[in-house]
């Protein structure tokens, strides 16, 4: 036998005769995909069919069961997105199904070797003990290279550690992904020589299918810190392609963009733990955008917490990661951003910056107050 | 000014007041991701902020309203993925929004050539002038190369059209992808010898993101008839590269694996024709494979008609494509089936038939059933 990995799921059900009904099915849909009386025997029913390992009342009180149930590495053939499709592909589909958590085996562990750098990486690359990590988005879409090129000058000046492109800055004719790149690498590095700091550009980096790689590395060549990448639109085996790349050496920041659904519905997707914890550390991200608590989205403070627990939890393996909660940080939001995050967190804020009448400045008294 | 294209959302309001406000905050989100007091003024606003343009009671009856958000065409910036951003990038993660609607505009038609073959190419290709196209996947995964080899002789000689790979095989050790896709090209070649058929062999194509698009030209030199994806996995982009390349001239099979959270929640995500429909047929999917009504999925008979529906409409310039529901189709529901969808449908059915004791007979008793 091969060894197995275990999936836990949160299976909607009135009883437990329901729930492991539900159970079994999501054991078969995930792996045989035919009804159980056609599952050849031996290896076929031995092997690749899913195992109910395990079904429980939901310990959270939601009106439901957790189901725990095993799959072969065998199942996964070596493909990152089958991973993927054996832990929810067809069972997606299905409401009142959540993944809840996702374990590890030899198997999957040896195809995500996870991210290059994490939290320690990032910090070493900003020359930042212990403290939180700052991150700033250069914005708005619409804006002219030196327009943009300026803020992140500004913002670099100001002492933000990682300034990214807004995850829509992409190859608009106003702001074209090559000029911008050039511009806004040089321009950290000026406001860097007059500082001595060490703030990174972090370019967004999207494109046709054929090209997206490429562009990664083109940033790399080009002198850029870092990329930023949104797997729900590129595929998520790009963050892992590249995490794996010899040639390819820069941390990895992953855009929740086009993934809401996959998290917000109590009804299906992925706990926010799983997500954008657990998958986005086996996909290989260094650090993970989210939304945070109290600002423009509807996380609770329990769900990003969940996330930057899932961050740092020990995988065996694969490096923690820092959670980059964004939205809605404000100046007067510190102190309580200090008290649930603590240290290893990097906090990504831009509109509340952009609001002040001085940037650089603002940069600095954010810097100031959250490194008091 | 740039032409625009308009999105419609679902917005969960409990009054206009609110309504108006959410559907405000969208038209922010989606662009400028920045307050609206500090949106620069002049082409940033003018053009690039999304434009609230239509604002009513949600017609379906849901607690909420409809709003009609149109974008500019320089936002998008040639990329597709951007196209996806923009429609509902941050805006998925907000709960109570879903995509209803996806307006054209000529930077769309120009960035999304659409589908290659579309629904009457398929016709073509299969020889098959009027009546619905048949489909069956050969599984499970653990079976080996010659005993999958061996269940797409059968099916090609009970006469489906196109017998794809389950989407779970990849390239795992029972049956390695080329190795597979050999020996099914030929088991299929010999039964269209035998039968005079037309039947095409159909490979899951999937992999290492450096590696998928070269599987999918592998496929097609070595003799498939069709290739199958599943773009919520790969990314969405590698459906529109393949089909808008010169050299990959096959049709594209697009599967649902791991997209079901963008549908199946009342809260989020997307309507089920604009997902299933509009967004496969800008993708340049021919046919698109989703879970049919009153088998083990959720969808409504009504949610798998809109579907197919949008498949069919005129969008001045994609060619129509074609629905093709699959999962609890059996005998039984021939005629439930034929008078639900007509003649523009592509049934995928396999655990039906795989459980009959003759495997070639039962396909040909399908066939005679759906085509009599």
């Amino acid at each position: 036998m091969a060894p197995r990995f275990t999936v836990t799921y949160y299976v909607r059900a009135a009883d437990a005769d329901e729930a492991k009904a539900r159970a079994l099915d999501i054991a078969l849909e995930q792996t045989v995909e035919i009804p159980r009386g056609a599952v050849p025997k031996g290896y076929v029913e031995d092997e690749i069919l899913g195992k109910l390992e395990d079904l429980k009342p939901d310990p959270a009180g939601r009106p439901g069961f957790l189901a725990s149930i095993s799959y072969s590495d065998d199942d996964v053939g070596g493909d990152f997105l089958q991973l993927l499709n054996v832990i929810f592909g067809n069972s997606s589909i299905k409401p009142g199904l959540k993944v809840e958590d996702i374990g590890l085996s030899p198997g999957i562990l040896g195809l995500c070797t996870g991210p290059r750098h994490g939290i320690a990486g990032l910090r070493a690359r900003a020359g930042v003990g212990e403290g939180p990590l700052l991150m700033s988005a250069i914005k708005p879409v619409g804006l002219s290279t030196s327009e943009l090129a300026s803020r992140a000058h500004d913002f670099a000046l100001g002492g933000m550690h990682f300034v990214k492109d807004d995850h829509g800055l992409v190859d608009q004719v106003t702001s074209p992904f090559a000029e911008r790149l050039k511009a806004c690498i040089e321009a950290v590095g000026e406001a860097n020589a007059k500082t001595g700091g060490r703030t990174s550009f972090v370019p967004n980096v999207t494109g046709p299918a054929s090209a997206v790689l490429d562009r990664a590395k083109e940033a790399q060549a080009a002198g850029a810190g870092a990329v930023m990448l949104a797997p729900a639109l590129t595929g998520y085996d790009v963050v892992r392609t590249l995490a794996a790349d010899p040639d390819f050496t820069l941390p990895i920041v992953s855009h929740p963009a086009f993934s809401g659904a996959n998290v917000v519905s109590a009804d299906c997707g992925f706990s926010h733990r799983s997500f954008f914890g657990t998958l986005h550390r086996l996909m290989g991200a260094d650090a993970v955008i989210y939304p945070n608590f109290g600002g423009r989205f509807g996380f609770t403070r329990e769900e990003c917490l969940s996330i930057a627990r899932a961050c740092a939890a020990d995988m065996r393996g694969p490096k923690a990661i820092v959670a980059a909660p964004g939205g809605g940080m404000t100046f007067e939001r510190v102190p309580e951003m200090r008290e649930a995050y603590g240290n290893d967190v990097m906090y990504l804020i831009g509109g509340a910056l952009l609001q002040q009448p001085n940037l650089v400045d603002a940069c600095r008294r954010l810097v100031a107050a959250v490194h008091s």
